[in-house]
This record gives C-alpha cells, sequence and structure tokens, in this order.
C-alpha cells in the first residue's frame, strides 16, 4: 500500500495516470493556500469535474474504507486538506461544514500568524490563540486533522497537547538531519509523535539535506534513523509534490494577498521558483524507488509497508470520522 | 411511518419534541428561500448546532436509509431543501456542493422568474431557460430533486418532461378544489405524477377551501378524490408548517432583497401575516387527524399508510443519490 500524505499538484489526466502506474492507492491533495470559504468551494467544484471525468482513474476519499475501494478498482483515493486556516475565516461553523465538503487536514498556520497560531516564519510564537483552542475542539469533534507543518515550533508543542487526536506534520523533515527553517526540531517531533501524531517525510528539495541532489540512499538513512528515536509507527511519507506548476503557483504560496511586497520563502532573489526535483522522485511513478532505498539501508519488510502507507492509513482510519471517545 | 413534505418552523426544542409525540419519522425542512450560498451554509451551520444539541431528538437525512435509523433510535430525521435556486447562484458546480452539504430539494422558483424558470406570480410563463435546462440534468445526476411548488404551469410542465428522473410539488393542492394561485391545475398534476412524481398535500391555509376554516372532512375527501385521478401512489403530506414563526419571516419569504415595496403574497393589507392553522392541524402532533381522517373518507389501511409516509419513503430512496441510469 503506497499513500503519500500531501500533494499541490497542477492536476492533469497525465498525472492521474502517473497516480496508477506508482500504485499509489492514496493522496492527500492540498486544496487551499489562501483562498477564503467561497473560493475554497470553488476548488472543490473543480475537483468534482476531476471525478466526474476521470472516474476510472480517482475517487473522492471520505475514509480509510475509500482507500479499500479504491485498491479494489484500480484507482487512487484523493482526501483533501488546507495549508492555512483561511478556509474558515473567522467562522467556527466552517470547520464541520468543510468535513462535510471533504476536508480531512487544516493546518492552523502557512508562515505567518493566523487567527489560531503562530507560522514558522514569524519571529515571535506566542502559542495557540483563543479561537485556535476552540478551533482545535471543533476538528477534534468533527475528525479534521490538526497539521502544523508550517508552523513555529511552541505552537506546534502546544497543540499536540491541547489537541484531544493525534496531530499531524503532513510535510517537513528532522531539523537535526538538515537544519532548514521549515525542518521539525526533535523536541517537536517528541510533542507530535508521543500524543500519536504522524511525520510525513517531505521530498521538497528546499527540506533536504544536499537540496535537490540529496541522494536517495541519504534520504532513506534518515528515515530509518527518525524510526529508530520516534518510532516507526508514526512516520510516512508526505512528498509536498508540486508537479507541473508555474512559478506564479509559488508566488501564490508564499505571499497570497497578505504582501505587496515579493517574500521569497524557502527560495532567493537567485531561484525564487520551484526547485528541480531529485532525481530519483521526479513524479508518483518513483515511489518505488523510495520502497528499494528503504530496505537498502537494513529495514524489513513490515516496517517498509508502515512508512509507505500502512501507518497513514491507520492514522486516517482512526481520525478521520467524528470523535467516539 | 409519517413524513412530512415541507416545513418551514422556527426551530426549537419544543418543535423536536412535538414531532417526536407526532410520531413524525422525517421531515423535509426548508434551509434557504431567498439567501446566496454563504447564507445558505449559515443556515446548514446552525442546523449543525440543533444536531450536536439534540441528538437525541434529531438527526441529519442523507437517504431513506437514515428514516430507518431515526425510527429504530426514536428520533426524527431532517431532510434539507431550498424554496428558491438562489443558494447555487449562476455557479452550477454548486449543485453538487449544496448537495454534499445536504441538501435534497430544490424549487426552480419561488414565484418570480429565476435564472432557471418562471415562478407562479409572474404573468408571462417561458418555460425553462438555457441555464435551466443545465442545472436540471446537473440536479439529476447528482440527486437533488426538482421541487415546482411555487413555479407557474408551463414551467413545471416542461420541467417534468426535461428531467430525467421524478419531480415533486412538495406543497400545493389540487386547483380544481380550490383555485389559490398556488395550487396546480390538473394538468400540471398529471405531468408530474406520469413522470413518476410526488404532490405533497398542503396545510397552509391559503391552500384551503375555507381557508383556516377548512375542515378535516373536506381536506381528506379532496386527497381521497385526488388519489383516483392520478393514483395513491403519487401522493403524500407537504404541511407546509410556519410554527412560531413571526410576521417578519412571511415578509422575508414574500419579498426577499427583489423590493422596496411590499407584496402581499397571498395575503392581504388586511391580513398580511401568517393565517392561522386549521384547529385540526396546529402542530406535529396532528398528523394523527389527518390519518384518521383519511380512514373516515373510504382510504384502506395501505392507501392511508402510502399517504402517510410511505410514498415519500420509496421517493426519498429512490431519489436521493446519484443517478445510477
Amino acid at each position: 500500500m503506497r499513500i503519500d500524505g500531501l500533494q499541490y499538484a497542477n492536476w492533469s489526466e497525465k498525472i492521474f495516470r502517473q497516480m496508477r502506474e506508482g500504485g499509489v492507492d492514496a493522496v492527500h491533495v492540498t486544496i487551499a493556500y489562501h483562498e477564503t470559504f467561497r473560493e475554497t468551494v470553488l476548488n472543490f467544484e473543480r475537483w468534482n469535474r476531476w471525478f466526474e471525468a476521470h472516474s476510472d482513474l480517482i475517487i473522492k476519499g471520505h475514509s480509510a474504507r475509500d482507500i479499500d475501494r479504491a485498491r479494489e478498482t484500480g484507482r487512487t483515493a484523493i482526501f483533501f486538506g488546507f495549508q492555512n486556516p483561511s478556509p474558515i475565516e473567522d467562522d467556527i461553523g466552517l470547520v464541520e461544514i468543510l468535513h462535510t465538503l471533504g476536508g480531512r487536514f487544516m493546518q492552523l498556520t502557512y508562515n505567518n500568524q493566523s487567527l489560531l497560531a503562530t507560522g514558522c516564519y514569524e519571529t515571535e510564537d506566542s502559542g495557540i490563540t483563543r479561537m485556535g483552542r476552540q478551533v482545535i475542539k471543533e476538528m477534534n469533534r468533527v475528525g479534521l486533522v490538526v497539521d502544523m507543518s508550517h508552523s513555529a515550533d511552541r505552537s506546534t508543542i502546544e497543540a499536540a497537547e491541547i489537541s484531544q487526536r493525534p496531530i499531524a506534520i503532513t510535510h517537513a523533515n528532522p531539523h537535526a538531519w538538515f537544519p532548514a527553517l521549515r525542518n521539525k526540531k526533535d523536541a517537536v517531533l517528541r510533542a507530535v509523535t508521543e500524543n500519536g501524531g504522524m511525520l510525513g517525510f517531505s521530498l521538497y528539495p528546499h527540506h533536504l539535506r544536499g537540496k535537490s541532489d540529496c541522494t536517495l540512499q541519504d534520504f532513506c538513512a534518515m528515515i530509518a534513523r527518525t524510526a529508530d528515536t520516534f518510532g516507526v509507527a508514526h512516520l510516512g511519507i508526505g512528498s509536498d509534490l508540486c508537479q507541473d506548476q508555474p512559478d506564479s503557483v509559488v508566488e501564490w504560496m508564499r505571499t497570497g494577498r497578505w504582501s505587496k511586497e515579493v517574500d521569497f520563502g524557502e527560495g532567493s532573489a537567485s531561484s525564487p521558483g520551484f526547485p528541480p526535483m531529485p532525481d530519483w522522485f521526479q513524479d508518483n511513478r518513483d515511489f518505488g524507488n523510495i520502497e528499494q532505498g528503504l530496505y537498502a539501508v537494513g529495514m524489513n519488510a513490515e516496517e517498509v509497508a508502515a512508512v509507505m502507507g500502512g501507518n497513514w492509513y491507520r492514522f486516517f482510519d482512526e481520525n478521520f470520522g467524528p470523535d467516539e471517545g
């Protein structure tokens, strides 16, 4: 079973077919960065058109059972998430509405301070806000997973403690391996995994040691070490694949409508666009390379299966429905 | 089994308890008159609060199976509908979005011309529009039922013919019994029922012979005659109960934001508000009176059961899901 914990591609039939070629059973797809509620609904509408047009390749995912259904029928289940809380605007009632529409993950921040928490690019991290506490409780109730991939450390640790259900960092790597601003320090990873949460390993070059030149061996050895430290049960892939996107999209991701000035984010004036992916992970057909890489660094079949999809499957199964507790 | 084909009450725990006392297993509830999409979502949010606060009395209805679930657990299943297409604005993609949120009926018009069809208060009825044809097709695809209760005759007949699935007049009576503008002529009832559609008999006094003084016997005899003419399988109740609503609500229903002038609709300057309900149907506890009244005019047990809920159950079961055809 192969499950990817995050992608934001310029979707097309080509990419849906590559998912099938790569044996990808499910993907968590970003459906909003800075979009308002109504704009997010327009994005759901666009996906509805794709589900109708490509019903032989993709199905909408609501629960882990849809992954079974996708596997039985040779398709890929698409689960949705928001990389910012902008779709809920200032209205806690939209948490359940967006879950009903298919949202399953929501980041409490995207780099900046939000109404809920602090993003990883702010200088001051004031932790979870008053509204943030209310929204985490509501997300727990309906089954919308808290994702802290782009949040600051204190906010992330607090979210892991406040949340009554496990949270996720869907796409990042350990800071100890490569000290990118977006990668996560051990204390953060410990807070998330100790509370049952998940880390999805990112293949976005800015998160990789050596960036686009990172080797498969180095990436997989890092996964094996992280498993030794935090437990293999809490680890998956979250490729952050942004396939076929024009550079205007990374500009939207970085600045939305919040600034009139250029913000290069993880890029720079000399390389402002999407960085080239490592040669061993160009698109959805390359998940087999990672699988082989994990075996090559000494992980056994059970561990490899867990990281490639089994852990995300269990996490989806336990966290996408209403809280029964 | 008792199912009501339309209510728009000023909802409260009191009314939910009266539904239980009256043995009402399911109700089609109006959730929008002139609301935009975003305003309709706010109404869904309000209902989500009620489902959470009164989970011992009501559940959200998606399909006829939820009526079974409601009966097994002693609750009432609430199904939603729009009395105007205003919630889809000019965006056909919102048809599926609103179905996902729980919409199961949508009127193509509310008295006035809409983007889709002509309302029953217009002088000219130009039939189904270009967008109307597209929207009917999309409603058929996802399982959102076309409701023509407030539409003009030609538009209704055309809708019944264009629609690939049965349509409904959820709340009205035969014009031959009482010639109110909102009641339906035989040609209209024939077009709807011949295509498998349903008529829900209204208890709104402006649709009753003798208005608030209409007798139970006269109302039930009218139902029996309608069954003889159009077939009992196409008939149900659609009470149009607007319990506990202030008169400001009937003003909103009649004029929304489309006019600066007063429009009395079915009322008049001397009685502009909600008319008093007949003494034998004051609220949800009185469905038993209608049941007894139907027996009293000579209907048999099978026919009474069909009209009181069996027909709506079958109709919900066949028409609220994606078109399998």
